[in-house]
């Protein structure tokens, strides 16, 4: 049993968690943070959570919280979890960071996309919380790196074609779509219901920040640089990033036979589920799981392969994702808390 | 552990069986059937469920299903239930029926709204599957009739009242609202996509089936026979009944008076929560589970009562109440297997 | 021709008024306020509106907005709009409030609901603009106080019946479900895509400011006070209000017979369907109309009727009857500009 | 004034000619036919134009109608349209053919995707109904060949480019999203509102309908073949299509110098809108309408293009556009009848 603590829990990544660690068997949260809720119960701020909870949302006193946790859950924003992860890691717990500041290795790059780094010495030491790559390294991980939901979604839908070598880099473009969690629960007059529902947009195309987290991804697999064009989409749903990949093959294949080497690259994994020739996925079956579903398609007129990968960007690319980070560096069996099938419809 | 049978798998009450069973410690499916399916595995049916189960769809046999089978969950429509139940029965399983056909103990009233009844004299002993009303008879049941979705969410919403006598009967009145998966998964023009989205309608107004289940649950709570006028709209959502119910006070009684005799009344209730004064159910925070939601205010002016409650109508609404009344058939702690948080957002 | 301005245009009833206004023939928007998106232009304030109009949103000045219009449209919040109608009175201008600031006719009843009234003597000469009920006054009106949404929908649904004085008046319940235009553009976490979408949920109960405005027009219509129990709820649509209201029968009578009474009421109303027996409305067959289409059912066994009147909130419900009125005191065929069929699907 | 005729009115399609004809002051609606509502009124068979017509839908009988109208518009599948049209033509009327029978002018190719031709000598004289290609050509149709949702998104947004050979045409990919109306109004589980809702797939992957028609248009604005590849998704929405469209730049070109090229192009285009530089369409600011928005963004990192376009499906991609070549081939403004402003929210 580990205690843990959510830092910043007014989110729906926050409430996620929550919900996650409702049913982990051997997780025990102890300290919920809210500037928004606190002193309030948990299950005022989130009443779907009543009766699973009898916490209130306290104020963030990092010394008090790591007093209490041997796990801290950061779901901040970025810049504001840099403030508190080291804070957290000299008081000697493990920390999984959900924001984007410890995700690039290269504090260049960081403030390029986002703004200067403030401990960009824990870079060097912090893992990217990705199993389905770097299980090895995140068993001993003192603070992990947790994902964004995009990089999830594009890196597990192309690291075999990749490790592989089987596809032109410079031909690779990712067309994804997300929920409208993906946006926060921040006001924002483009987040209301009337502004999203019966509507669809791209945004930030050429230009999201996920985009160096992708390229460090796509990479690290390649083995050299790879650059992509990553376009975003707003989906009028709650859950769920779908990411369409295309790329020129290398050499004629059929679907058949990279379906064979997807099957093969993710057999032991628990969470990535490769489907038939034929099918394709849908983000309705996998809402409230970590599980990634994949499906591709060899388009031979044009020596082209067309991956489709998708996961719940509250779970796989976010909140599930950091507890089975959480399990990792716990030694707890990597799907504890995680099993449950998916709500469909 | 009891091996388990879902017969008629290939609905939306089916695939939630299959879904919360998956996570359910003590049951193993041994048999899911279904028509449409036959010779599928179940993962090609329901591909939210591929990894979690490695059965196929058989054709329904009731001899061989009852020798694998301790508990058989019928989610059949009506009538082709009661042709397959007495003979699971006489083979010695015990039967959960989803379906309307065990659920009015008069065959009279059930031939009056539905056909002629070809089991009548199970109509005894069969047990009304609402625990929170019927568990001690539950326990010895060998036949349970599960309720349905409405008269569930009504019933429960005015137990205390009825109980208590505290509501001018001929005044009840029952505005419910049902998600679309409560009209199944056949294909009907009136259940497309672009017919329901963004639309809402009242249907079946003073002629709905549901009646009379709802008014022999109503007449029981008050000890004498009481009618309603109940009125059910469609709603453009997958998941969730909110039934706004409304009836004369027999005397002044205040919101806080009456929250407070709810409290009492399901205080030990595991699935029942009441909300606090100044609070309203939401369909959304329940969702994915066997909880019902209720809250209430009084209208002084009018000297009346509004009782608002919620729940997953494929949970506690089918599925869900399923599984807590196989757990209390078999013995099991009643929560088992229903106890994941609800999925919000 | 008429100059038209348009006072608050950053709302979704502003933004409606826009597009109703932009298939006129008579009307000429001639300016636009919007704190909000002062000194841009309309179509960058909506980009729906590209196209249809070259103006720009300007600072509210009533002096020289009243020297370039014939009629304003106040869509301003109730006290904002009590702020500005008198000058634009004062300069000759006739108004369409679109706020709730003079469709009470008793100053202490809108002090009891809202706040101090800044110009209760325009109250006695300020016509409720229901045409269907108020024409002959409206055709002379300087000043029309538009009706709210849910109070046009419980007007038209239940006129007939108090007409002739057919219902027991404290029986009245009336169950209204409302569209998330209905809450307005404001940044309101309530009002966030995954807070509504998926969701509903009641609100206000026994509370909500229109009902007084419900009440006025009941009991003018039944020549006595009429009290209500209104109960609005939100659905995860983007337009579209449905009222169900019962009451208790002094008389047995059938639907057949009630039906002929509403269409002979509404025989000579160009917005107002009334459906056949055994048809009822649907919100999505009204949407971006000025119609208002009801349908019943009497209840025989508990001798009660049931009344489902539908609207478009933002139309009928608001800016289509505003334009509506505007014809009426511009002399305009009543139904100019607002002829379009229905968007459905 | 035009009598027309409407082949097939029980789908999305139909209705939608309905819904856009009663508005039309220079077209009368003189037969519907539908077997589905056959001796139905208009209104009963689509209720949202209860009081727009007083037709009752008819059995297709090609003389006798032919006998009334001056200009049909057949919204029939594939193979069904072939079947009348000859008989339409043979008797005087011009047609309009909504379905894909006329579309394709290699007989063989249509053979390929579809089935045998059976009146192929009309291909050579069919028009394909792209105004803002073909303007010219359809003036003087008999028969126009309506074109499909996909390719007139797709044509709309390319023809700059192709036109002033400004990209590599083998990196051309072409990533689509349509609202559910797209899939017709057809009995399918597929379509069924709990399949659709909260989910989101990608389908018929390098193997879709429209590939030849795309191919056909885009190799026509280039001068030479092209191929692309087309990649559909079904967007849980009613209405709306957005195509995400990505192509390697010959040379550099900036995002504002390719908005120049767009805005000059479509100057004297009524129905197309190019977006500022940092604006992106949205399918909701188009929603009922015959208008095309498109914006773009060069991706300068990877020298490509990325142009998003947007149409009502059931509008620009079906019925407006038929009702835009019905005013070219009748000699009337071509925005007659289509000029109401976007329906938004």
């Amino acid at each position: 049993m580990q205690k843990v603590a959510i830092i910043g829990a007014s989110g729906y990544t926050g409430v996620e968690l929550l919900r996650l660690l409702a049913g982990h068997p051997q997780a025990e949260v102890v300290a919920v943070t809210s500037r928004q809720y606190e002193g309030q119960p948990v299950s005022q701020a989130f009443p779907s959570l009543a009766g699973y909870y009898d916490l209130e949302c306290e104020a963030l006193d990092v010394e008090a919280i790591a007093a209490r946790a041997d796990v801290v859950f950061t779901a901040l924003p970025h810049k504001s979890a840099m403030e508190v992860v080291p804070g957290f890691l000299a008081a000697g717990c493990r920390v999984v960071d959900l924001s984007a500041d410890y995700r690039l290795r290269d504090p260049l790059v960081y403030e390029h996309w986002y703004q200067e780094h403030t401990s960009p010495e824990l870079l060097a030491d912090a893992v990217y919380g990705l199993p389905e790559l770097y299980r090895a390294q995140l068993v001993k991980a003192q603070l992990v790196a947790n994902p964004g939901c995009y990089p999830t979604s594009i890196a597990l839908g192309l690291a075999p074609l990749l490790e592989k070598g089987l596809i032109e880099h410079q031909t690779l473009i990712v067309d994804s779509k997300s929920g409208t969690t993906g946006a926060g629960r921040g006001l924002k007059e483009s987040s209301l219901f009337c502004e999203v529902n019966e509507g669809f947009k791209a945004y930030g195309l050429a230009s999201h920040r996920h985009t160096p987290e992708i390229e460090q991804n796509l990479s690290q697999l390649a083995g050299e640089p790879v650059q992509v064009s990553f376009s975003p989409h707003l989906l009028p749903v709650d859950r769920g990033i779908l990411s369409t990949i295309y790329a020129s093959l290398k050499q004629d294949s059929s679907t058949a036979e990279l379906l064979e080497l997807y099957q093969k690259r993710y057999a032991a994994e628990p969470f990535v589920r490769i489907l038939k020739e034929g099918q394709l996925p849908n983000i309705a079956f996998v809402r409230g799981t970590n599980l990634c579903d994949i499906g591709l398609v060899v388009d031979e007129r044009n020596r082209r392969v067309i991956v489709v990968s998708v996961i719940d960007n509250l779970v796989k690319g976010a909140a599930g994702q950091a507890i089975q980070n959480f399990n990792l560096i716990s030694g707890f069996d990597e799907c504890s808390g995680l099993q449950a099938a998916p709500l469909f419809p």
